[in-house]
């Protein structure tokens, strides 16, 4: 691991370079979250598409379709982002192709780096030790609200910092920012991010369980690798859950 | 003023309406705080462009030229954005353009708007006092660097942004990230900016004795505003300096 960057609005990836880096994309609101849920439990892949029009050919082939836009399930589509939907009973030995507002464009704009995981809450410990081995710059991805700053994408890439640091490290001014706001909300991270729009946004949709839900810690231990055009499991064998 | 948000990069302007806004160019390190203490010295106007060519006509006109790359003097030009070019014996009664990496860009990107006044430590409380009397949305715009993310620009907004906040204001996810970054730096504003990337970059060229002029607040009661291409001090009787 050479440097950790935050990228803090899938806009701003052009200013970094993509090639060498291991790119980390994080929608904790919640396709990142469902990503890892769904993976960990048992989906064959999740293929992550920008349009809605690209999920239409996926239709009848066996594969499950999930679509939000404005935190809504588009209508027609076999369910949208949340983790809930997303159980062994629904997607086990499934391929879902999924399109959601910020998340899965953040992704489609990674694919120049070395490699693109997904991170959350929910598979955080497994992720950050595996980062920590990797002999590339870590850059980690937020995916915003529609190219704006989110809160809760950026105080998780900071808990990834926080995790990740040592005297050595090479960081920006963007992963310093954002450790700074995770230090000052990991005491009570619920309440601290009910400052921010988007969980404003989930109230109003009733949707709070799946705000909790999204911030649980180690829930899981996959990691979501991109492959092709798949989110599948990391082949590698996964580092054991817990710190070092 | 209706709501106050925070651009935490130029990049990031395209997102954000900017017809009925009033937008704060800032760049802390040094465009924005020199172009305070320039027309608080008596400068004519200083006219911001984007790049060095631009720079030229003016050149024997009876203009000063003045152009920062990378945080140095630009070779034939008379002088960059060191806070200490701007005094009275420089500048009074005369014009000076200006072009530097991050800042005169930021301002050109920002023409759509309302009006475009500039925002430092040096004009903080006048500044904030004119702001809360505006009945438009606010728009800080941190200039960044290179269109990334800058510390020292976003605590900027973030001061901003606790002095503007009332009950009712509506501020998005960045200005409330700024407001935290604010309040943890702001027992210490010099050492907490240390952990920036352009205090670093700074200090290798040894100019930090700019570094911490920049940091110092109402030093000066103006407010600069572009009218046409030209940055002239506010025309309207000024609030006193102070919190009301």
């Amino acid at each position: 691991m050479k440097s950790v960057q935050v990228c803090l609005s899938p806009a701003l990836l052009p200013f970094y370079e993509l090639d060498d880096a291991v790119a980390v994309v994080i929608d904790i609101f919640r396709a990142s979250s469902s990503i890892c849920y769904g993976l960990a439990n048992g989906a064959k892949a999740i293929i992550p598409v920008a349009d809605l029009d690209e999920c239409l050919p996926y239709r009848g082939n066996g594969c499950l379709v999930a679509a939000e836009r404005n935190g809504e399930v588009v209508e027609g589509f076999d369910f949208g982002n949340s983790p809930f939907s997303y159980t062994k009973e629904n997607i086990a030995e499934k391929t879902v192709v999924l399109t959601t507002t910020n998340g899965t464009q953040a992704i489609r704009r990674c694919l120049a780096a070395k490699r693109v995981v997904i991170g959350s809450f929910l598979n955080i410990t497994t992720l950050s030790d595996w980062l920590r081995k990797q002999d590339h710059p870590i850059l980690l991805v937020c995916s915003g609200w529609k190219n704006h700053f989110s809160l809760e994408d950026t105080v998780f890439a900071g808990a990834v910092v926080n995790r990740l640091k040592t005297d050595g490290t090479v960081i920006d001014d963007a992963a310093q920012a954002a450790e700074s706001l995770y230090l000052e909300a990991r005491g009570d991270l619920a309440t601290y991010l009910r400052k921010s729009s988007h969980h404003q946004r989930m109230q109003r949709l009733h949707i709070e369980q799946d705000i909790a839900f999204c911030l649980r810690e180690d829930l899981v231990s996959v990691i979501p690798v991109l492959e092709g055009k798949e989110l599948v499991c990391l082949n590698e064998p996964a580092a054991p859950v817990g710190r070092p």
